[in-house]
């Protein structure tokens, strides 16, 4: 028989989905499960984006071009401009969801073997994309102490190798819902253009921002145009998270044109989803309104329950709709098993993401973990109640 | 300024769109350009596809599983196990189009380093796909004399190495049209087992098989399960390249396992498209019909007039929708180029891809073109005239 390659055996698997199994059982048994373990929303689609795709009108499903359309990308401009990036079409590629332009920004811009520096906790398929990619992740502590702000500068710098290529933020951050400061963003600046990297910002959860709190994006800086590589996707914009359309955003036109190559090999992005995308640049500001009331109620929900159990702690994010949490346990992977396995409230109980599979360093984030907080209140009162709960019983605790 | 990486400089563009500026510009000018170059077919998409995807009924555009939804998967079982390759929901991985399904199969199959052997001319983007994951491509020649046959094994035995692990053939052949017999499917298959090799079968022109010849697929062969992956799409079978939907199928299950984990990586297919490629397996026969009393229509219509033109020879291919003739010129990527900047006919002209592109092997296919019979009769019998006329005038004719 055949044997599959070393890059099949190192392949990581997901952290947010290897609990499955145990939900899938607890479901089976009759128990409430609550998903607090995975990005999708349940927030409706805007309905110009859903009548978009009901009212296509072709005969031919065809290939559009490999960048995309060109309507896409002008539309697309529009967005990005109103957001002060002062971008043309030719400065994006349209791409198979967020995940693809992450792919094609790692395999455009650093060699085989090159290093990439991560603040963690981070986003867990970053680790997938560099093993397909043969990039080395360099990973960068950050704190839940001060809510995961970002590392030091002087940090990074003792990081920094002939083989290091690109740093990587995720802005606000999945899995800390941490938002980055001007200040924070003016620093990575001048380590970018001291060490010529590549500034990946990804970008997935622009859209959420709390308290009144302005996002800042790399794009905004000046002097950082040939540094600069947005990994943007429509998934959580317009909780569209399976059209799998996303792009990527450089001023760096040698980017652009190697990245069309990659772009080229596989053809085209989905012609529907760019009809669907962009009809959803017209989304009224009042969806964004409501759906910013909602989730800062939804945020405030979940963070006053966490810190008001013993042995607690969670910092109050500005962004996106994660928190991590330090919670009173021995290892975080056996208690997110354990509340599917052995645990129930009220028939009840909750799935989380442990946050060791955010970290890369070894025994990092055993006693955190990751809940999206994508729920409604009333659902995210039941699941904390089943926390609670759970934290005086678990066989694992350290109070 | 940061430099892109070596990988960035080394992928390969595609061959079928480098003329496209010439393209361009010739329609700028006010030319007819007949585009025989790209295999987007102007059928149209069965109508109950399209319904589908103007009946969505959801709120949420949410993800589905990494390997596809359950339904999208028993459904498709419905269409294979018709064609006789007994396969359960469990052996289909979904894909973003086949091309994701290609990157897949040798990323999980073929270690970084090692070789796939491919009869050429072959499918130009596996040259993008193999750069992307560090596969040493082996081409192995075949030829117009004998319509593209299969290379003798003999030829193959010629070129295993300890690091061959797999052979890839496109059945129907893109570019040259070959469809494989059952004796030549035999041979591979004794192949494989004698050496241990992977069978990737790109499948993705199955439905195109003319003069009443039947399809075979390795995985109608016993004994070779644990070899055989296909790599599949809707994208001919129902016209419907812009919908981005593959699979993967194996009973190979620790391929399945392994490509499973790339598959979560990049979260989920599309949602749509699923839908769309359900009820796309209830597309009646008549449909098929239909599209194939076409395309035997402008094969014969292109064939015919092709080896009537002086110093012209153009096998009568079995299946898909592709041509390679060999023209009596000197250079076909000049003579490609030259047909758009310097020639009309009727202030019309073709878009034609040189073979070149489909060759691995260096200054083969020079004379030789790849056309796609994707337009009506009449266009293709004006785009022929375009031709023969251009024949006569074209500076580097060998006649």
């Amino acid at each position: 028989m055949p044997k599959i390659s070393e890059k099949g055996l190192q392949m990581p698997a997901s952290p947010i989905r290897k609990l499955t199994p145990f939900a899938d059982k607890a479901k089976a048994a009759g128990k409430k499960v609550y998903h607090l373990n995975i990005g999708q929303p349940d927030i409706a689609t805007p309905e110009g984006m859903l009548s978009a795709v009901k009212n296509i009108d072709f005969n031919v499903w065809a290939y559009t071009p490999s960048e995309g359309t060109l309507a896409y990308r002008t539309k697309l401009t529009e967005y990005y401009n109103k957001l002060g990036y002062n971008i043309k079409p030719e400065n994006i590629l349209v791409t198979v969801g967020g995940s693809e332009a992450i792919t094609i920004a790692m395999q455009t811009c650093v060699n085989e073997g090159d290093e990439i520096i991560i603040p963690e906790p981070f986003y867990a398929n970053y680790n997938g994309f560099a093993c397909m990619s043969n990039v080395v992740v360099k990973p960068i502590l950050s704190y839940i102490e001060n809510g995961f702000a970002l590392p030091p500068i002087a940090e990074f710098e003792k990081l920094i190798t002939p083989k290091t290529k690109a740093i990587i933020i995720c802005n606000p951050n999945n899995p800390t819902g941490y938002l980055y400061s001007k200040e924070e963003l003016e620093a990575l600046k001048a380590l970018c253009l001291k060490y010529d990297l590549f500034l990946f910002s990804d970008e997935a959860y622009r859209e959420f921002c709390y308290d009144g709190r302005e996002f800042i994006s790399p794009m905004h800086l000046d002097g950082l145009d040939e540094n600069v590589v947005v990994m943007d996707t429509v998934s959580k914009r317009y909780s569209a998270c399976g059209a799998r359309l996303g792009c990527l955003i450089t001023k760096n036109a040698a980017v652009i044109a190697s990245g069309l190559k990659f772009a080229q090999a596989r053809l085209s992005p989905g012609m529907v989803e760019q009809i669907a995308g962009t009809a959803a640049v017209d989304t009224p500001d009042s969806y964004f309104e409501e759906v910013n009331k909602e989730y800062t109620l939804r945020r405030d929900t979940l963070v006053n329950r966490l810190n008001s159990m013993e042995g607690v702690f969670c910092p109050n994010p500005g962004g996106a709709f994660y928190v991590v949490a330090k919670l009173p346990i021995d290892d975080a992977d056996a208690f997110c098993q354990w509340m599917l396995e052995s645990f129930a409230y009220n028939n009840a109980t909750v799935m989380m993401a442990p946050a060791t599979g955010f970290y890369s360093s070894p025994s990092t984030g055993k006693n955190e973990v990751r809940m999206a907080y994508v729920l409604n209140t009333t659902d995210l009162n039941a699941a904390m109640d089943c926390l609670e709960k759970a934290l005086t019983e678990y066989p694992g605790r350290t109070l």
